[in-house]
């Protein structure tokens, strides 16, 4: 009996054991649009997070992408000092040929039913256009493209964000941040990688890196004739003092880490570490792991930035801020010996529960 | 696997299939709360709907219900005049142990965030003081008791409403709307059977009825000694004039039709119908069926007048248009030769068809 029962997917149990506010499964009649908005955490501020476009094989998948998500941005607001709870939204469909001006403005009029409970904008899938079909029908939405009066492409500053983050973390590595002299295995070229690639060379690093699309490998050996490029599945195993993961999660796994030739991680790629046992494991090997979800913050630094009325400068400021939150997290882990990531993680939750507790003290039930 | 494949519960292809807009997941850390609010179609204004808590034996049962519920207050609003869409919640819990004053601030907080696109109120397993909980933390509720400024019970206009329901399916059925001299079978003695009664024998019918709570039965007996009890399963097969289902859903169905011994059937049970075959049974063999939604509007109504500042005079003045509504219902019935149950169904649907085309037009897609 009990083993039937848990094969049975339930909602309100993920939303009770990952603690989640809202589920909201929006569907309009007249462009097929379906799109779940999770709604992780508001203790901090509205909800902040992308929208995902993704043919999820069965709802459940998209359910269980859109909790996992959400959860993500209320860690990496809470950790960047981003005052916004974490949300996300995913629309089930093939972004190849499902999109419509109609379907992204039908989701900004479910956006809009929220009230600026929840922001959106860009993720896999999605680009910047579709949000200004969404801002058709609702203010709520970050990052549009520049023209649009939005803070435009995130790849720059989220480069910027990893650069500063690989500094630090080269410092505890290594004793100090010049990246001068180390190597650097730089896997996804895409448009992160790209600029993080020159970032290192203008310090004086070693590149060797590696993409599957031909076509961003052939853009980076014309600016860079320097940088090494290797094949896809050689990039993990190259022996290099700093490893970057700027393409797909769940990078350091089982399988991945015997080969491992490197002494730090730092890269932008979300979900990095397949479980957490994964960074324990790091840990005990003597790697110094960047928690991915610290490290990759610089694109929402960005958006966040825009309720101010966006200024480049300062968003780039608080990008840069990557380094001393690094530091910090390096520091309690070597006094605590806890890996970083476990660090970051406890972090979050501490201020959370502080600041939630707060809340209901003086703002709270009556 | 087409057959696997069914078994497969999925919320978008129920939200397809009847055209909902919006499912929404709420959980409330502190207090344990999970409510499902489901928003059906705000084509006529925001959602109205009350409040259900029910011990659901799985998730499932619980987003049903609320698809279910929420799609019903679509078309009573419609049918009804009332210029508001269809809502509801359920709350999974077991309203004898589960409830809190806290429980119902969190529902509170949640209905708040939709900033009056739902509006909310007692149902099944929630009474008038648990919204005055939820009232703490939003406005958008209705229905509070009478000391807190709502319009209170809807018992009795509830059963005004029937009784004009019953008038006009009199004359419809015996072509008078004189109840004097009728046999009116009622099954159900609670907030609205007991009511119904009194208006009934003021009109000089002849009341037979049956409870499953002697409680209810004894306060009958009491005020009216002239009203024939028989046993709850005795009442459905009882030789009279007009059957007035005011209880349980879903008894009109194959098991309870050959022994119907009525030629009219108006009460206000919902979802008297097991399923819509029965209501065309039922004007097959000559019975005329009050649509339930119809005849039980005159709750709806009443909490409806509140966003006009209520005043009761024109809430039952409203509630007893029931009686010309269904006189319009009855006239189509007989030229298209269409089931009454049908006629409702497609006035609403083709009423709210235009309604949302010329929305789209003036209001809609830029």
């Amino acid at each position: 009996m009990s083993e039937e029962k848990n094969e049975v997917f339930s909602i309100f149990e993920e939303m009770e054991k990952y603690g989640h506010e809202q589920i909201i499964f929006n569907y309009d009649k007249a462009t097929g649009l379906k799109a779940i908005i999770g709604i992780h955490d508001t203790t901090l501020g509205p909800a902040l997070g992308g929208c995902r476009m993704w043919n999820y094989e069965t709802e459940q998948d998209a359910i269980i992408d859109v909790m996992r998500l959400s959860r993500g941005m209320t860690y990496k607001c809470a950790i960047s000092n981003v005052m916004c709870g974490g949300g996300k939204t995913v629309i089930i469909g093939d972004s190849k040929k499902d999109k419509s001006d109609e379907m992204f403005q039908a989701l900004g009029t479910f956006v809009e039913t929220l009230k600026g409970r929840f922001w959106t904008g860009t993720d896999v899938g999605t680009v910047g256009m579709d949000f200004v079909s969404a801002h058709k029908q609702t203010n709520f939405v970050n990052g549009l493209p520049v023209e649009y009066g939005g803070s435009g492409n995130s790849g720059i500053i989220t480069a910027f964000g990893v650069y500063r983050g690989m500094k630090a973390t080269a410092k505890e590595a290594f004793g100090t941040d010049a990246l001068r002299g180390l190597t650097v295995a730089v896997q996804g070229l895409g448009k992160v990688g790209q600029v993080l690639v020159g970032h290192l060379l203008d310090e004086g690093a070693k590149v060797v890196a590696a993409d599957i699309s031909e076509e961003n490998v052939r853009k980076v050996k014309e600016a860079h004739p320097e940088v090494e490029i290797v094949k896809p599945e050689e990039i993990l195993g190259v022996t290099c003092d700093i490893l970057s993961p700027n393409a797909l999660g769940a990078v350091i796994n089982d399988q991945t880490i015997p080969s491992l030739k490197c002494k730090a991680i730092c890269g932008a790629a979300n979900n990095q570490l397949l479980e957490p046992r994964h960074g324990k494991k790091l840990f005990e090997m003597g790697i110094v792991y960047a928690p991915d979800y610290v490290v990759n913050a610089g694109g929402l630094i960005a958006v966040a930035d825009e309720f101010q009325g966006f200024r480049k400068e300062r968003a780039f400021k608080n990008a840069g801020l990557i380094y001393e939150t690094l530091e910090q997290i390096y520091k309690v882990s070597r006094e605590e010996k806890l890996p970083p990531h476990t660090v970051a993680d406890l972090y979050v939750e501490k201020k959370l529960e502080t600041i939630a507790r707060l809340q209901t003290k003086y703002t709270g039930r009556k």
